[in-house]
């Protein structure tokens, strides 16, 4: 794949608009000029979010939608990771609340001797980012250079950074024209953003895991599912090993939301204990990378070397190796008690007997960004103390006076409001409810033999 | 109405776009806003481009395409003509090859006693232009200010001019907009486009001509009758008289095209001659105009009133009037030899005997362009002299090398690509061709008594 260069074949960016407005089907070619003239500031953005929105409305085909990724992958650098003797696998979520997997994931896996190159983001809209949360630890830098990631990826097996100017600029250039033109929710659109980002990672599998429920971008597990079709087809289509699985978001994940919060549960579950739903979470997709990446045959002897890896105290120790390797103070791994506090903390109580039927888990990820610990403007800062402790999780037995949740909060106005939000979140009833799968399906090939 | 100002309630313009793009119906003051803003350059292109091609694709309610127009003609200037006694009545024609029933109309409805405040436009595509037709009569100004306007129209009655910067400011710019997103080819914004301009006129009542066949826009009656039908609702709901007419553009109108020689063919209809088929569309036409304009009970009064005021040479001296009062030539209407001529013509001949089966109306319009009649670019200028005169229309009995048709060219190798054209728009067969009916159907209420 060779960077993408001003094509010897141009067309018009009016005809492409039109062709795709009546339902056509572009070529690779008409896709890769499009894309690439784009990024070379030779097409307007009125011209490019027409197109966007003939997308949204008409759809792409399979091949168009690899033919965007790989136009928008090749629109800056790939990763070349081919020194590296150990396979390159990845972990990607859609974005959920209380999805901590990452960094549990990254450690796991390496230290079953995997590679894990991981570029990722920071929250978006009501859902919590891997990049703030790593930022909680102190003096943890996700801005690292090329030759920097590449270091601590050859020391320890992970590393975790922010996207660079140099990956897939296209995606940078295009997000933006879709956030502000209506243009966002598009599966083949998110489909070409992610695949396009993660596949310049130089990675050889990616597991990918789409979440459907009430906190998640698909409420619904039939687009989840078009959704993750699309994903792995298209990593195929580019000759990767490339699953999904289709995950619940209708609560969230563990019991902690909030970025230092969040850390403080990674590390329970690298000892070995944390809430069961995010064990088991981590379990299964590190089963998945360590089957794809080849360090195990099935993906039930992968899941149950993650375990060995988790209770043997490697994969804890390769955690606190990257933090320290990436400027982290690697004592606030060893004492969560040296990452960021608030100064207060107010419980929510329950106001019946019964049982917990359900948590708003959109609103839940909301009353976090309120306390601050999200952005409601790209520009904001995050607080990396606030955030939600839940005491109670969907089907849970619960007590009038019990509490439900705590709020770690600085200041008292936004706790007031996030308090507001939180209290309609709870549902309370008589009898519990019924019993949603943690993991709904698997979608790909699964290499195993059975 | 007062012009657009800038409204106490604003929206976000990406929730208008959502709103559209998910099939939703925006508001009065949602749409008041969005173009309200775009003309005063406080939403970027590729908002509204985005938001054009989401229209394009989910239509728009009726509502929605009146307040469209409404806000569009709000943008600019509405010209107050109250101080004219007569009532003012205008027509429109979506576009046809050898259309210059707009030249004949305005003398005749304007000797009737009403007036005819015109506002035109220039060639589009293979179509001709009004204002083009007008400057090849020598010193005839078609930019006049408004108040020069008004002083033409008081004193004979009817006045043709172009697009000025002051009326509907918001068209000029959406339209530009569209050209280059593919965003021209939706019904309700070509009916905002034109409905916006027209009624910015000031006028009481409009005679719509919406073509259809194989040189029109519309190619089939089915979408030329739902353009109609959205135009006369559109004028209504905005408390005018408004009917249309779906007409016959399968073949071009009259048996000359270019721009001095329709004006030929128009000042033979004037004097009681000319074709048959453009002297019966512009009694229709006007028929309609006198009727709507109060000038007539009936439209066959109209009609009849129109025949007479050619009879008479009435029609003809507004004519000649109107051309003095703009600054043209009006010897030039009383010997057309004074109209400019190319200096050669080139006769193509049948190569067959038979019947002229058809001919193909959209690639005479483009053997005009090709001659230097109309723009093949924005920039290009017009050569007023050249065209092509027909002498046989459709149905018409051929003999082998017998005249089909004259070029009249000034450059050699245009009258060559010009030639070429021609000869494949000519379809001779055995058999007389099934006749198509002028006038399809009208559309609206006629508000006569039957």
């Amino acid at each position: 794949m060779s960077p993408l260069a001003a094509s010897a074949q141009t067309f018009r960016a009016v005809d492409l608009i039109r062709k795709k407005r009546d339902g056509g089907e572009l070529s690779q070619p008409e896709i890769e000029w499009l894309i690439g003239a784009y990024t070379r500031g030779e097409i307007p953005d009125y011209q490019v979010s027409a197109w966007l929105m003939a997308v949204v409305l008409r759809g792409m085909t399979r091949p168009e939608t690899a033919a965007l990724t790989d136009a928008m992958l090749r629109s800056g650098e790939v990763l070349d990771l081919s020194s590296l003797a150990a396979r390159k696998v990845d972990k990607h979520s859609t974005g959920g609340v209380g999805d901590k997997t990452s960094l549990v994931l990254a450690p796991v896996v390496a230290a079953a001797g995997l590679a894990v190159p991981m570029i990722s983001g920071r929250g978006l809209g009501h859902t919590g980012g891997t990049l703030d949360k790593l930022e909680s630890i102190p003096g943890f830098d996700v801005n690292l250079e090329v030759s920097q990631f590449r270091h601590v990826l050859e020391t320890c097996g992970c590393a975790m950074i922010g996207q660079t100017a140099e990956i897939a600029p296209a995606d940078r250039e295009l997000y933006a024209l879709r956030d502000v033109t209506g243009t966002v929710e598009s599966p083949y659109l998110i489909c070409a953003s992610i695949m396009s980002k993660k596949l310049a990672e130089g990675i050889d599998a990616l597991v990918l895991d789409v979440k459907t429920g009430s906190g998640a971008f698909m409420k619904s597990e039939k687009d989840a599912a078009f959704l993750a079709e699309l994903m792995v087809e298209t990593g195929e289509r580019m000759g990767k090993k490339v699953i999904a699985l289709i995950t619940d978001m209708d609560q969230p994940l563990g019991n902690m939301i909030g970025n230092a919060l969040e850390v403080v549960e990674v590390v329970e579950v690298l000892r070995g204990a944390g809430p069961e739903d995010l064990r088991t979470l981590c379990h299964e997709l590190a089963g998945w990378m360590l089957q794809l990446g080849g360090a195990s045959k099935t993906v039930a002897e992968g899941r149950e070397q993650s375990k060995k890896l988790i209770a043997s105290g490697k994969a804890l120790e390769k955690f606190r190796q990257m933090v320290e390797l990436q400027g982290g103070d690697p004592h606030a791994i060893d004492d969560v008690k040296g990452l960021p506090r608030t100064r207060q903390t107010m419980v929510i109580s329950s106001p019946a007997d019964g049982y917990l039927a359900s948590l708003q888990c959109e609103q839940i990820g909301t009353a976090c960004v309120i306390l601050g610990g999200g952005r409601e403007r790209k520009e904001d800062s995050v607080d990396p103390a606030v955030g939600i402790v839940l005491h109670k999780k969907v089907g849970d037995r619960v007590s009038i006076g019990e509490p439900l949740a705590t709020i770690h909060y600085n200041a008292e106005a936004q706790a007031n409001r996030a308090q507001q939000l939180l209290t309609r979140s709870f549902q309370i009833a008589d009898s519990p409810p019924e019993k949603r799968p943690l993991i709904h399906r698997m979608i790909g090939k699964s290499g195993e033999k059975n």
